[in-house]
């Protein structure tokens, strides 16, 4: 039988892919498991994007053009000049959801070898996509003591190579929720000018922040224009995961060329996706501030309970709509296993993701878990409970 | 400014991509482009697609499955029966079209250095998924003299080396419409267990054989079943090319789990696509019939008029819907950029896809273009025309 190939063996598999069995198996004796472990939220999508779908007029669903629909990207464009970003339809490159767009800005940007720099913890599948690409993903700590803030810029360049090309950021972050200043902001550019890299910047959460800081984008940073590569998606903003539409933004003539070759190669991106989200960027008002609204009151209740049950903490998060939380326990993988496996209470258990998953460095966020609050209030309600119940009883329970 | 990635840079444009904006100014000059380049059939998409897509009654446009919709996996094995391919559910992976198949294929099985043998002409796309894993494509030549046959064994085994990891083939062939004889799909097995490789067995127009010669599928072949990596698509069978759903099969357990690595990354297949594929899948017979009887026709009408025009040869494809034709001239590449740049006749002109970008070796098919047809009869009639004044008016005509 001939061997499969080393790089697919080398690519982690998730923590949470043990545990989606063991959530399954909970479920057929009964207990009702309570998700926060992804970022699929509950809230509804928008109308105008539910609608297109109904009036689509088409007797042949055809090939949509590599770059995406015109039309989809001039109205991503007006999208993000409200938030001042000075970008183009011709910036513009429509994906196959932000997953695409971080696999090819690494499949034009990096060799196999060449070394980008992120923060940890981070978005697990950054590193399946630099797999898939041959390249190295190395990470700086930020820590849960710091609120997960940015590193230090010595971290940084403590790490710096020959083989560095890039820096990725996520920002509002998955999975802190945290936000960069714009004095942090100003570090990174800094680093990216200084030792001439990408900055790759994942933004998909922009709607999402809740403290009055200003979201920084990394295309409102000076200087760096033609080395910025922005990844979007509009999957957490309306809602709709499912129709797998994102972007590469770029406004350097010889990457956006290199690009699109990998654009061509795979034809077209979905075109009912492209349908349903040049609909949705239309949505009310009335819906952005009742989803934001929603988000907001969540977080305030989740992060409120959390660090009122005893041993727990999670800093406030700026944005998105994700969390890491220390709990009281010797290690969250075991401890996210046993709930789901061996506990319940008055019916239910929870499903939370564990931190590892989101470090590379061994040992770190051992103690930690990510939860994601896309359930509606009740359902925090009583995962919160659960969680105050399960830490109880957990034999691995740490004092301190 | 940092550079961009080797890979991107020996990525080859293909040639068709240079005429695009050629086609894009004889329309703007008034010329009317009769496009025989490219797979995008202009017959209806089943209703039952189409009617799925204003039923859709979700709030929430969420993530499907990483592997693909239950449903649409248990209606794709029930279809895969009526070919008596012999798989369940379990060894079917939706993808994003049969593109992402074709490259977690490679993902999954080969890693950088690779290398896996290719008759030519073949899908030039197959070459991009290849440089994107890192992976080498070995091309062993076919000729139009032979029809397009299978070469000889010994020529594939004369490239074999300790890096081979796979053969490849399409089946109906793109670009030739060459179907393989159960003795060439034997010998092809043969290779296959002697030196112990993966096929990859892109199979997308098994739709569409004209001969009455049967349909080999690479799953037909016994003794290589775990080493068998189907590669399919909707796209072409129930012309919904921009819905971007596709599958790759495998009864290898190790090779699924592996596969399933890159589909988790990107999260899911296209949600809305694989509600369109499923309700496709019941298409009524009337329908496939009718598009069946289509294609036979246009086949007849553009063959019989291309070996009409002096100089013309095309063999007579027994699947698929391309033919690969000798024309009397210099060089392919720019007679088709001359069609596009100076020539119309009656107000029209062709649009062929130079064979160049489907073959490796330097100087095969110079004199070959691949043709698509996709068009109505009248069309087809008017591009034959349009070619036999364009060959007769074309400044490097060859004699011969």
């Amino acid at each position: 039988m001939p061997t499969i190939s080393e790089r697919g063996q080398i690519m982690p598999a998730s923590p949470i892919r043990k545990l989606v069995p063991l959530a399954r198996e909970a479920e057929q004796r009964g207990v009702e498991v309570i998700r926060l472990n992804i970022g699929q939220p509950d809230l509804p999508t928008p109308q105008e994007g539910l609608d297109a779908l109904k009036k689509i007029d088409r007797s042949i669903l055809e090939y949509s053009p590599s770059e995406g629909l015109l039309s989809l990207r001039n109205k991503l464009a007006d999208y993000y000049h409200r938030f001042k970003i000075d970008v183009t339809a011709d910036d513009i490159i429509v994906t196959t959801g932000g997953s695409e767009a971080v696999l090819f800005a690494f499949m034009a940007c990096l060799d196999p070898g060449d070394e980008i720099i992120v923060p940890e913890p981070a978005y697990a599948n950054y590193m399946a996509f630099a797999i898939s690409a041959g390249a190295k993903i190395v990470t700086v700590p930020s820590t849960i003591d710091q609120g997960f803030a940015l590193p230090p810029v010595a971290d940084f360049e403590k790490l710096i190579t020959p083989r560095t090309k890039g820096i990725l950021i996520c920002n509002p972050n998955n999975p802190t929720g945290y936000l960069y200043t714009q004095k942090e902001m100003n570090q990174i550019r800094d680093i990216v000018r200084k030792y001439d890299l990408f900055l790759f910047s994942d933004e998909v959460y922009r709607e999402f922040t809740y403290t009055g800081a200003p979201y920084i984008s990394a295309f409102h940073l000076p200087g760096i224009e033609e080395q910025v590569v922005l990844i979007d998606s509009v999957s957490k903003r309306y809602s709709e995961c499912g129709i797998r539409i994102g972007a590469l933004i770029t406004k350097n003539a010889e990457l956006k060329r290199n690009v699109m070759k990998f654009c061509q190669a795979r034809l077209s991106p979905p075109l009912l996706g492209q349908i349903v989200a040049e609909a949705s960027i239309d949505a009310s008002s009335e819906y952005m501030l009742m989803t934001y609204n929603e988000y907001v009151e969540r977080r305030k209740f989740l992060i409120d309970g959390l660090n009122r049950i005893p041993g727990c903490y999670s800093p406030i998060p700026m944005g998105a709509f994700y969390t890491v939380v220390s709990l009281p326990v010797d290690d969250a993988d075991r401890f996210c296993e046993w709930c789901l496996r061996e506990f319940e209470h008055e019916g239910a258990t929870v499903f939370m993701a564990p931190a590892s998953g989101f470090y590379m460095t061994p040992g770190m966020g051992r103690n930690e878990v990510r939860m994601a609050y896309v359930l509606k209030r009740e359902d925090l309600a009583r995962a919160l409970k659960v969680l105050a119940a399960a830490l109880k009883a957990y034999p691995g329970r740490t004092t301190e």
